[in-house]
């Protein structure tokens, strides 16, 4: 029996979920917010009471010993000594890493040196694993990546057509994200269809604040659809998705804006919430589409068609497909997206049944038996991989 | 009887067809090059045979002339007078041409200004249509659009997940080109399948030095894979085709280029040739290939991949399909794209015979005669087509 802990540090947030292992049992989760702004926000759930706490925290080092402190004071542990191994999320490992490994120092400069590749991500992560090193300095920390998962695509479907020297030399390339949950769910289908899944052909579609979909074969990621960054592939909730790159410049040139300015508002201002144009949020859009809002209509119809052809075209890069995942919040939850996404697949065998699709936020078939694609509602956990990964590479 | 001349004005180039029409005989053809620059090139074929002439061409009225000039002294024609129609291909009609239309003075303007969609054709079109209206006045000249074939796609699959207004002002939204090609070639499938236009799902794939792929749903294009411009979908010879938007600014700051000679890369110098290192022209690179060249064989499957792709995602659009194919020069002659392509999509019930896939430049179904969706080689034809409008659309 061991605790471990799952860190998501963001640059003014501390994401932390402890785990008992290896039963999984989650003992208690939480998130500190406003890190180094004012009234900071401390929130801890324990035994399902959710705990507040406002005051002002300078650093992620400073909440981290606060969290520890309440880790003991709140008597969720006896001891700091029971926490045998922290896992942190890092959003980029480039080529670097193909698995989680043990942070060395090392590992800590690599994924420093990745910041470049993400920029708002990696060095937020680099200050929450700084922080563990100094206030639990004998405790072995691990990094899982969202990118590693996805290491195993082949070169046909990583490489950009593109001048090879920017691959070579600048590392431009698809990556792909959400590996872990990808990963998490696609194993959980495995045993759910009790096949090994070696054998199986997977398309799982995370459907969140951000979307990927991957195609998952024999257990290993070929295809995805985020590229060199989480701004490719499909519309997202304020992402654009993939579009002719030549719009960029003509952009620049009607608005006055740089490059840089434009991808800002390819990530933030566009998606679903261009199109709705009230909101990016699928359960605001639902809402106002029912009640005949014609945008948010076509926002629905925008988002579903692209998962709905991302779909067919790794049916098509694996000769077929043998279960169709959804996952994350949109994923787990709505039934109108996954009935836009599904609907018409019956020509490569997909039979979904309505009355099963109504299921919300738990692990379920959607098919009909007889259907020889399965489709399959799996509640993502990226923090349960994470703590899975600590107690595999501990020492 | 009446005789039409199809025109394909470039800015230094001027491309003729001359038919004789209903029959849609080709009475002649040629190719005016290197306008405007020293030693201009005149190309005609005449009863089989090519005849070359290099002289000084100083601009498109010079060259109309001289081609008409051509056309009686080469006893092609006995008259001018027996030119009853003029059919000028335009590549970006934008919103304003769901069709083609005969040439008024408004139309020219039209055309003038959606020169900013299309800064390397329209100019050189509408010198094209002046040329023609100095020196032939009273004939009707009629504009057909690359655009206006798939200005029948629905909203969900034109409008970009990009702030509305950008739409609203500057009409940045999925255009498609190559529409007169899928067009012919629709057209002649449903033919061949002897079945009503109105009843089929088609995919047409027009493989040449540029891709595009499109759903065709009752005769009416539904989707396509170019978008705002033709740089757009999949790789191509030369061009990159979609790639994560996020990319232009990380090359433009590499590299200390400007968005517009990135987006100049993407065009020109990507693409196959880009993967290949070596060479745009597919026939190269198959040769390459087939000696063991390891970055040809990997150019291959990126194209193949896409394509394949794109046929999955399209089929996923519409709900199944009917009938497949394969035109321009590529999808035409080459045995090796049509099997990648077509590999594996047996599942979607493609099946395809590898001695009937051998077919070189001529009609022909390559799909084993149980197979539920055909699979055919049409040789695209876009000049008659232009010359079938001009007879369509004459007073």
């Amino acid at each position: 029996m061991a605790k471990i802990i799952a860190i998501n540090a963001g640059s003014s947030s501390l994401k932390f979920q402890l785990f008992e292992m290896p039963s999984e049992d989650v003992i208690t989760k939480g998130l500190i917010e406003r890190i180094g702004l004012k009234d900071s926000v401390f929130n801890i759930t324990v035994n399902g009471e959710k705990i507040q706490e406002v005051t002002d925290i300078p650093d992620h080092e400073v909440a981290v010993k606060m969290l520890l402190d309440k880790l003991t004071s709140l008597r969720i542990i006896h001891s700091l000594d029971e926490i045998e191994g922290i896992g942190h999320r890092i959003v980029h490992g480039g080529e670097a890493f193909n698995d989680s490994v043990v942070i060395t120092d090392e590992v800590l400069s690599k994924i420093e040196e990745l910041s470049e590749l993400a920029p708002l991500h990696n060095p937020a992560h680099v200050l929450g694993i700084k922080a563990f090193m100094h206030v639990l300095p004998n405790v072995q920390a691990i990094a899982v990546f969202d990118t590693s998962f996805h290491q195993t695509m082949p070169e046909s479907s990583f490489l950009y057509s593109l001048p090879f020297e920017y691959y070579q030399k600048y590392g431009i390339r698809k990556y792909g994200f959400h590996g872990t949950s990808h990963k998490y769910v696609s194993q959980r289908a495995a045993k759910l269809l009790g096949r090994p899944i070696e054998q199986l052909r997977l398309i799982s579609c995370h459907l969140g604040n951000g979307v990927s979909i991957a195609a998952i074969q024999g257990g290993k990621s070929i295809d995805t659809s985020m590229g060199f960054t989480p701004l490719a592939g499909v519309t997202m909730g304020t992402r654009s998705g993939n579009i002719d790159p030549a719009i960029i410049p003509f952009i620049m040139e009607k608005t006055n804006k740089t490059a840089d300015e434009v991808i800002e508002i390819l990530n933030k201002k566009s998606g679903m919430l261009a199109i709705s144009g009230f909101s990016s949020d699928l359960r605001d859009i639902e809402i106002q589409a029912n009640q005949g809002n014609e945008r948010a209509k076509l926002a629905l119809d925008v988002f579903s068609n692209g998962i709905h052809k991302y779909i067919g075209s790794y049916a098509a890069r694996m000769y077929g497909v043998d279960a169709i995942i959804f996952t994350a919040g949109i994923g787990e939850n709505s039934d109108v997206i996954r009935e836009n996404v599904l609907k018409g697949l019956e020509f490569m065998g997909v039979y979904w049944d309505p009355a099963l699709n109504k299921v919300r936020g738990e692990e379920a078939f959607i098919n009909y038996p007889h259907s020889p694609v399965k489709v399959i509602v799996i509640p993502t956990n990226e923090e349960v991989m994470i703590a899975r990964d600590v107690v595999r590479l501990a020492n």
